[in-house]
């Protein structure tokens, strides 16, 4: 039999680096409130890379890592919410500068929860046959969104851009073990960036698009009573265990909520790897992000058991159990 | 055996009605300029309706007309390069209008070829199984990204929404005769909207969006030469003639690009159909107009083979060919 493999990890953030204490010093916030509340002790702000520029350069290590030429690409999908344009997409400058002329190229939008549903669209189209090889990239360049006068949004996000490489290849046992996507529309209000308006006048003027809008409290439940959830529904599409999944790898929003999670399915926060701290929440980009750092260090290994899971702006929920 | 079947199609535009003239009294440019090279008469330009607004109501028009209640549906994608938001996602806020409780919603984007994208994706989801009934929209509120001071492109461009229902039915013979995506990402430059810019300083201001760039020339040359070599690879993978294809739904980017492909692939015009005059370009919303229209009309009968093809910002190219 075949199944979906990942091959190949990567991920690149920008150098400079935003502490706690610089914040403090254009805002009303302290290192010791931003990570008692949330873990967060430093993120990567861009400087002069765009969320493509970010995106390519994890793709370009994906392709140097793996040694996989870009022409055997078949697909690019980039999970963003913050993408350098409406148009072109993100993936389709990506696939430009790979030079991977072979490989179809699209973003998706399903904001923090977009890596997970980024990988659910490939695991489809590799699944029928579509696909062989794809580029799956969660990559965000938040700073973009963010209102650095607002106390209560700004401290929490970050930049960066994270990726695997997929292949369907043969395989002794499945590999894509449980796809659970869930999507809570009446909840969209608690979480936007980018808003635009519609206008009303005729000529009218360019959009500006809004900063991130949080109703932290909603999330936090959201999130905290949801994310379960998703990972049980997905587990049990294969009758898997909680026990039998090796590594749990949730966005990184905030390590209350990973806590939080972590005890409702009463499992070891061991299994709960956190880089929060490092990195704050940069959406789509955080579990590529996190997944290489585990797969760097050692501590995922092949034959492990690993759920992903994402949830965030939608509101949107997303789980992905796969062997590694 | 069980393959995709347009079950519906619906469509929204909103009442405005901006004509050549109208336009000629804010820039220069006149009715016989805009006409002769583009075959646009008016186009319908949005006073209070923002893109998830055009969705949501072609998404209510598609349950009417169908009899499907929301809670059927199991997917609701928009395809859109002027979402409401970077999140929620278009498709998330009308999932969350039409209570589709059990849908799950994102959006993608790859410009006017987003639809045949949109479609594309979803039938992947259909053929393994994961989805089996699914709302495919293509909404536009490209206003907001019109720069009303620049003529070359301010002309061009209209808003709207349009869409499907999809269901995996007992079929007799294959419905999904033939599927080509192409992303050009060499050739991103030629046509942008909306682009953000990555700033170099921390803390920086919020983005504002660019409004329509284009190479028309390049555009052109690319359409008029990738849009037949799309439909002849589409076509090619079940060995249909093009004389077999009923009808031809191109995106409505330009009269005289469907007249040019009409002539390379040696088609009679009559089996392309044209409503540029009316709504302008309407980007990923412009097929799924078209094939509302012809449905209506009866110019469309079950059992005709149908090609939709897309082209545009990414660039891109992508052919569906369907058994209506």
């Amino acid at each position: 039999m075949e199944d979906l493999k990942i091959v190949q990890t990567a991920s690149w953030v920008p150098d400079q680096v935003i502490d706690n204490d610089d914040l403090s010093r254009i805002m009303d916030t302290s290192d010791d409130w931003i990570q008692s509340r949330t873990g967060i002790k430093r993120r990567h702000i861009s400087k002069h890379e765009n969320t493509a520029d970010l995106a390519s350069k994890t793709g370009q290590l994906l392709l140097e890592k793996s040694g996989w030429q870009a022409e055997e690409l078949d697909l690019i999908l980039v999970a963003t919410m913050s993408p350098d344009a409406y148009t072109p997409s993100t993936a389709a400058i990506v696939q430009g500068r790979l030079q991977a002329k072979n490989a179809v190229a699209f973003d998706v939008s399903a904001a923090c929860s977009g890596f997970v549903y980024g990988l659910a669209v490939a695991s489809q189209m590799m699944s029928t046959g579509m696909v062989k090889k794809a580029m799956v990239i969660g990559s965000e360049v938040l700073s973009k969104l963010i209102d650095w006068h607002d106390r209560t949004t700004a401290v929490l996000f970050g930049d960066g851009a994270g990726g695997v490489l997929l292949e369907k290849v043969p395989v002794k046992a499945p590999t894509l073990l449980g796809l659970q996507l869930k999507t809570f529309g009446e909840l969209s209000n608690e979480l936007s960036a980018g808003m635009t308006s519609s206008g009303n006048t005729f000529p009218k003027p360019l959009t500006e698009l809004t900063p991130f809008k949080m109703n932290g409290r909603a999330v936090y439940r959201f999130a905290t009573h949801e994310v379960p959830e998703s990972i049980l529904q997905a587990s049990a599409q294969n009758k898997l265990t909680l026990d039998q999944i090796d590594v749990f790898l949730l966005h990184q929003a905030n390590a209350r909520i990973i806590r939080q999670v972590a005890k409702r399915l009463k499992q070891p926060l061991e299994k709960f790897p956190i880089n929060i701290a490092e990195y704050g929440n940069t959406s789509a980009a955080s579990e590529p992000i996190l997944l290489d750092e585990c797969v760097e260090k050692g501590m995922i290994k092949r034959g492990d058991i690993l759920a992903l899971s994402g949830f965030g702006g939608g509101l949107t929920t997303g789980t992905i159990i796969l062997r590694y």
